[in-house]
């Protein structure tokens, strides 16, 4: 229970530094919208919808919306499900745009 | 202020998440520490210590060694930091142990 209250904090740690620092937030959002980029190329490559995705990534379809769109700080664990469902290797959704 | 509640709101939710299936846990670990493994060994290649490394990536020193330990549940804006601060491209992180 602590270490989940700590994961917690850790996060909205996360989110209050997301929104110090205007300059790399700008390089930042356009390499997470990049991200949201690779993610719709895939998913398309597979030739299913977001509401289909969701279902396979175990997501909600507005959160997977907001993904492809780069609107979201996606975690780890939300990447390498995104990675399965799409039936690709992780490093696929990091190769060329935002490296 | 209210989107900031919303991903907030997104975060607590995906922990929440994180503790529902024990066996898709136990599958994610390893990966998380895969990665975090991957963290550690460009570190050393680099020749830095984890404070070097914090201070590059804008993080606190326990951090690093949480994600080094595959304990934390990183963000894609920390994973770019990282990625930075190690002087390699993003899909390094993600090229042999966790596909």
């Amino acid at each position: 229970m602590l270490s989940k209250i700590k994961d917690i904090y850790d996060r909205v740690s996360e989110v209050n530094s997301y929104y110090l620092n205007n300059r790399e937030l700008a390089v930042m959002d356009a390499r997470v919208k990049a991200f949201g980029m690779r993610v719709r190329y895939f998913r398309k490559l597979l030739g299913i919808s977001q509401d289909d995705l969701a279902e396979k990534a175990g997501m909600h379809r507005t959160y997977i919306g907001a993904i492809e769109r780069g609107e979201r700080n996606v975690s780890l664990l939300n990447i390498l499900r995104l990675a399965d469902a799409l039936e690709i290797k992780v490093k696929e959704l990091f190769n060329v745009d935002i490296d």
